[in-house]
């Protein structure tokens, strides 16, 4: 038996997820919501996946177009067992309602309040905590990048000050700015310690700042550590971490750019890199800290984070048959 | 028999022909070149395809950092029956002696001169030019999608003024601006319009500016024309010409970065957008002229062209029936 | 007697007309409106300039902050001979009702329709045509643009084709993308020639595109002649223009980013140039076609017409002696 | 008496310091070098300021454009009392012997390393060192940026960890990217942290990277306290610093772009900052931690700076004086 899986909202994590489902041998994609008929829709068509409205107010707009859709998000959630909801951040907490009164289980993305959910989620941090729960939150493409390699270090950390340096919009949203200014978080520390500390216990404080770039976040991360630990070491642990990836300035990975250009070259699709990509170089051990840099590409590192929340909701594998499922199936390198 | 074809220079356009070749069924992939062992060449070898150093100067390179090479360009070139010169502008100039020297066909790229081949080339406006011919220049992407257009409605143009909006620099090269800034080729017309002339005899002018993008050129054409013809008809002519498309920005393609988005939802390999992408809204003619607007993938336009070269040198196919086997094998939607 | 002139609006052109109306021996500045206290409310009262909140509805905004205010915009009203709306574009309209009930003479910005005034103005194109009138569209800063040259030549236009690359944000707009995207106007030709046309009576078809850049916009133009005119005719007309000026590349100016710091080098406040920049080396002839190259400073080019246009409405100079006073008070160099 | 001042180098740097020495009642500026005729030559000529070729192998792009120089560095320095080299990095190392043999005292910037003068300079951190010295470097914006703040809070300071994000080129500068990557160094700590120690010595460690955007460097700063200190200690402390100003997000500072609005709205020549611009929200103490965040205005915080070393290098004023008179010749608020 499959899992049956809906997606309401079919837009950059939307049609990632969606593609991954259809990856995997233990789940269905029933479908995907729409709220307009766009290239995305027709692609998604194309493919031979049922679209639905996401909601009776947008029928209008896919009649005008002569687009068919197969019902709307009711209809599409009678059929599945679990919705990943890939709405815009915010929409998850008004959405809930609708699921609970459905019934059926619920995966939240980042941009949602952790109170939305039951349990906060990283795959390689938490994965039992989620196992047969109805609401489950894949947390934010930064704090899953944080987490990813300080959980793995996790044992060590006396505190951590982590600064991220984020994209403006992606690729693929040409609305936002800036287009020549670097704007701050005012706020310092910002919520992504925070959020951190929804899924792994460690002492963080954070700043943000916001870049005119589309592709990739740079996290600068400092631990203050509590047992020594040496550069070397911190390689060891980080070679031998799951979705992480060491990637070295000498063979030419000067910038974000060429991390993407990696993932291009694997034939990645949508140049996905659902790895964290560590800088080699940067790992280093001064006295009691340890320093790193990280780039993380926001479309695509929390898509496994999906798959395994479904399988911990349904209790379909265990934590590391899932990871390894999740990453033969989409080609993730370790 | 399969032509044996190597590449000398593995970047942006050398590694887009290198795959390409391996999908074609008449030709074999011998072997690429590099300067240096980056990521690029350590992809290469992954894939099996034999990395030689492009030339001895390099070896020393390759030795430091414990990179087998399989030989040298010469080593190469004697083991091939044609070489893709994809190397920076204005080297293939200096190339050729070399490959002449080796006894071996070779094909240029647009940075050259055109009197450094014997034709100048983009295959649906005049495949047959290239026939047994020893050395070809392939177009620039510029100038290979006004041709793409252009040729289609050849017959009605009396003059043509593009105005080519180009993009700084490749998403993969970080050296180059502007950040913030416009910059006009000063001398007007620029040499795209006598470009062009070398594949199609049109009557040209056209003007250039580079901005602060990375992912596509965009292209204003205006075209006076010498015998009425209506929007509508152009819009058949696109529809029917191979390597062009038509977007609707009514779809959500608003602007460049939605086509790429477009061949990114494909799954196409680096996004290559092959096609030449026309606006349909834009398709307009008021009067005598003709107006449409177009962008292009700067990556990959002109990767087909580099194969159905190949053929036309060797004589392996005619015309239509290399661009449709090109087509097919790359995904080419028409 | 001194024309008393209020500022609805003091954002980026509203502060530049308050600056130049304070230049002016004829003009005396009464006020300007803000609808919150931000550092430009701030900037405003430090120079003495009295701040009146744009409506009723912004008080509150104003007392929180402890930012005392002069009044609302019905106050200021009551103080002036003529207001200079420059709130966003489509607000002048809906404004216009309160301006003619408060019996006061109004300029509009570009950002209006053309029916909003009785007249659309540039000063060295028609200034007569403003004479004694009670509203006055001032043009937008490209429409402006393209008439300071194309009158100039006027007599010998038989058809202007031109494209418009657009700034996609002012330097103080953090908000608007895109960050690495071409957006073309898919509607061509786009409304910018009518606009033109709504000024001189010249045969004009335009295209436009928005590039992620800051500082100007920049315009290809083609002219079809309808009588000879040379390279040398054109350079010397140009230089004999107001409110034009020739660079030249070979003096380093490659790019807007040149002109900006030659704007900079002169210590002009905020960097204003008033003036549309014409690269020298860009202006050539082609048989019957004319080409040149053109930037706009978008955020002061149409200061000096705001000016230009009062004396007008007031009846108050002529046009050569307008533009005269009003060059000299500025700093514009010609 | 006043001290003669050369310029070697009037670019970015060069221009504003030569303007600084023109607004000292106790300094004369004697002549400027320059490599090219180009439009910073013309406008230095228009300002009455002689320009000499940077060499005598740069007199024939002068002669070749009719563009009088006043004679070659070696002229100016048998005229003047101290140059200040204002070279490209590296360079002023190697000029260092010509200055040494024409007996001028010199002045170097950041570019150089610290070994090139006697001492690294920041007037309100180490004025003193400077007095009487024949050789004296101001360290670059960065550092001069970080030293400006950190010892405002010296005594409290344990450790300083400061991530920098920095402009990837100056707003005149078209030639260097990225345009849309983030480029981390990767060498972590990186050599900023040694800089600031060549003025304070505090214990340091810094990391940084290059953004697309030209205007301003960030600086993410957290401090661990030695004692105790609170944020409105900090507040209090910041205010009163001289050369450091404090920014609300409240008032409109979103971003850089805000910042430099406010230079302009000041009608500072070049839009010049000359002070560190800290985000007042963004002082933040926890536990014993202290968080802020600043921008740096690459093009001009140095400035001051160098006119400061004039007057310690010739025992001209005491410290306080010094920064006074500076303060006030230029507008710096404080």
């Amino acid at each position: 038996m499959k899992v049956k899986v809906g997606i309401n909202g079919y837009g950059t994590i939307g049609k990632r997820v969606a593609y991954a489902v259809t990856r995997q041998d233990d789940m269905k994609l029933i479908g995907v919501t729409k709220t307009k008929p766009d290239f995305e829709a027709y692609r998604a068509k194309e493919l031979g996946i049922p679209v639905y409205a996401a909601g009776e107010e947008f029928l209008p707009r896919f009649e005008n177009a002569g687009f068919e859709v197969a019902g709307t998000l009711s209809d599409l959630l009678e059929k599945v067992d679990v919705i990943v909801d890939a709405t815009p951040g915010g929409m998850g907490a008004k959405n809930k309602a609708v699921y609970e009164k459905a019934g059926v289980k619920a995966i939240f993305q980042g941009g949602e309040k952790a109170s939305t959910a039951e349990v906060s989620f990283v795959a390689q941090a938490n994965y039992e905590k989620a196992l047969g729960k109805d609401y489950v939150r894949v947390v934010s493409c930064n704090t899953t990048g944080l987490i990813r390699t300080l959980s793995a270090v996790q044992e060590y950390i006396d505190y951590v000050y982590a600064v991220m340096i984020r994209r403006a919009a992606d690729p693929n949203d040409i609305k936002h700015g800036p287009i020549n200014a670097i704007k701050p978080s005012v706020t310092v520390p910002s919520h992504h310690g925070p959020d951190v500390q929804t899924v792994i216990p460690i002492n963080i404080e954070t700043s943000a700042f916001v870049v005119p770039t589309t592709i990739m976040h740079v996290h600068s991360i400092m631990v203050e550590l509590k047992k020594p630990l040496e550069a070397k070491d911190v390689i060891d642990i980080f070679e031998n971490t799951t979705r992480v990836l060491l990637f070295e300035k000498e063979k030419g990975f000067e910038s974000t750019a060429q991390l993407i250009e990696f993932a291009r070259d694997l034939h990645r699709e949508w140049n996905n890199l659902y790895e964290i990509a560590v800088w080699k170089e940067s790992i280093s051990v001064r006295g009691n800290r340890l320093f790193y840099i990280q780039a993380v590409h926001q479309e695509s590192d929390v898509v496994p984070e999906n798959i395994d929340a479904i399988r911990a909701m349904f209790e379909m594998a265990d934590k590391w048959e899932s990871i390894r499922k999740t990453n033969q199936s989409l080609g993730i390198l370790k």
